[in-house]
């Protein structure tokens, strides 16, 4: 049983790609495949579509259900589906999974063809603009000239920015949410500590555990504790644990879990190396750091958004310190001195970084009014 | 050869304690022993005696070098010797080695005179009340029955409220720079990555790492890269590394260290794991943790605080996240609340929490204003 506005049962395909995409590292795959989902219907002169794009460690699987007892609905199951803000009896939606992805797109865990082993260590490091390279030749496959929109949160908001910068006339808007053009020393630090976890785990072997029939899972636990922590806010954290203890009143003065938030985390962890690959984890936090567009440009961002063309909505939280608002204000800043047409929200909301997946009614306000206005312009240059 | 105002050369003492400690766990230690440091002249009415607590990672060692040849002073160096803040010249300056320790105190890696081997994960978990009784056994031993004051920083600081509730009559003066009353739920989240990170390390072994002839120096690395994030702050990480690339111009998309921040997190990870026992961090993190003496007062600090007669100095740094400004404000309230004198400075500082270890004018300044009044106080008594 669905909610009235679910988008229902979804089923994911797989498009497969045998011309060699070049990479930023200069290497190449030679073939790959990407996952992806699409909800609603593209209309006549696919004017509607709009390509949603994932954050670290989310895919394909953005809306719906893959079954009817499937617990859990896609990631922003909570702004993708009929009359929800990114309205799906409006819009056909596109979510692929990244390159380099675990849930179906071709990884690290993938077969490679040449040698009939998982890629493992060989997968080369790919970088946002390789996604964006990747994600265009989708587009040709489903036959859309340009995106009615590119949305995205976080690292999926950094592709949306390289979408704008390199396919300028590939798309009418951009929605960057919760986002940055390049990262801080602190996040680089956050995710560098996170990667040595994971790489000085015993059985990550060089990136070839799947060879050894094991995984890292001690150290990509860590990792995902790390990085939940840095995806709530201070506050919220205060709010949802402050210092209860679990189930008890008095401290055992044991190294077992005592206050929630220490259950909650370790939970968090454990049932992320579940669902994730290691490889894939570092690799997803290679490409946030690497990405900065305006580093070929001395650094002037504004200089780097020359190219583009697109419309933009920026949005940011007022107390995620992992992308802060100070970052967003930045892009919006070099659009504007561009001359570009940007709308700015900055929303109060207790819930930090990961309040770009919940259901916060001003932040939902804002992205309905404005994908609204592209639902509009979409059908009125259909009639 | 020593700048004019170091205290010099300092030689390390031990006192030996036989009379059995009760903990806050219940437990007890038979005996043990604390090595600490003094630093200038007890007066003839033992009236100017100043007891300096430390904070989590660092030890007896405040001031001065131990040979000539040694490369770094005592960790406050800065902050303790003639002529500066705390002044040796006027003040019999102590500080202490926090049971637990590694660095001489009796701790986990002492041997346990019950079975001849370390004592590993035997020895009892202890508390910022257990340091307080330890420390006063001290002060016995040493015939000071008042001190001038107590100062600390950080988990220092914590030690220094507990000394002013347990022992009102023992203190004159309370210095609590950079600390709080109790963890947020952020930081026990942080703490909890860090003893997660040491104790899922295969070569931990429960604990017991001395008896296999192994340390679990990839855990305590992993800790100790993630605090060094948090002691430093977001604005002084962009200042001091920013993005910038390890002696290179372009990225070479590999996982070797890329950028200044990666390998200098590295290196400070590296070098804690040769001098830095793994049991010992995951004590003090708990005593971090377990600190909160309005828990048995309904979360009441003033009522907390009502046996305290103390005057107080309270000290915070603006960019300090991992113990906000509003920490401190919270004590000074509740001492303000019991009419208590308090002295409160918000120093303006881009250093974050690592603020109370460094030469930061302003600071020194509010320090030594407060220290020279209690000087003063001290030789006019002894008139």
């Amino acid at each position: 049983m669905h909610a009235p506005s679910s988008i229902g049962i979804v089923t994911p395909q797989v498009a497969t790609f045998t011309e060699p995409l070049l990479l930023s590292s200069s290497g190449q795959l030679e073939t790959y495949q990407l996952v992806y989902e699409t909800y609603g219907q593209l209309n006549a002169d696919a004017s509607n579509a709009v390509l949603v794009c994932h954050a670290l460690s989310s895919d394909h699987h953005a809306a719906g259900r893959h079954h009817e007892s499937d617990k859990n609905p896609g990631w922003w199951d909570a702004l993708v589906g009929p009359g929800k803000a990114i309205d799906t009896n409006r819009f056909f939606v596109v979510c692929s999974n990244n390159l380099g992805g675990c849930s179906g797109s071709t990884g690290p865990s993938s077969i490679n063809p040449k040698t009939g082993q998982p890629y493992g260590p060989e997968f080369p490091i790919v970088t946002v603009r390789d996604w964006v390279e990747s994600q265009a030749r989708l587009s040709e496959t489903l036959g859309i000239q340009q995106w009615a929109a590119v949305i995205g949160g976080s690292l999926g908001g950094m592709q949306v920015l390289q979408w704008s910068i390199t396919y300028p006339e590939r798309l009418k808007h951009a929605v960057v949410i919760a986002s940055a053009a390049k990262l801080t020393a602190q996040n680089i630090g956050f995710n560098d500590v996170a990667r040595q976890a994971i790489r000085t785990d015993p059985e990550f072997h060089d990136g070839n555990y799947y060879q050894f029939n094991t995984r890292p899972t001690r150290g990509l636990r860590i990792a995902r504790m790390l990085g939940h922590i840095t995806y709530l806010s201070d506050d919220s954290m205060a709010h949802k644990f402050g210092r209860s203890l679990r189930q008890k009143a008095q401290f055992d003065y044991e190294f077992t879990p005592e206050f929630e938030v220490e259950s909650y985390l370790r939970y968090q962890g454990d049932q992320f190396v579940n669902r994730f690959d290691a490889n894939t984890y570092l690799l997803m936090t290679k490409a946030l750091d690497y990405f900065d567009p305006a580093a070929a440009h001395e650094g002037q961002l504004n200089v780097a958004l020359q190219p583009v063309k697109a419309n933009f909505l920026v949005v940011s939280f007022t107390s995620d310190w992992r992308f802060s608002v100070e970052r967003s204000r930045e892009i919006v800043r070099a659009l504007q001195s561009n001359r570009l047409a940007v709308s700015y929200a900055e929303v109060e909301s207790p819930h930090g970084h990961d309040s770009f997946l919940l259901e916060i009614d001003n932040y939902i306000d804002v992205l309905r009014a404005y994908m609204t206005r592209i639902a509009n312009e979409c059908e009125a240059d259909s009639e």
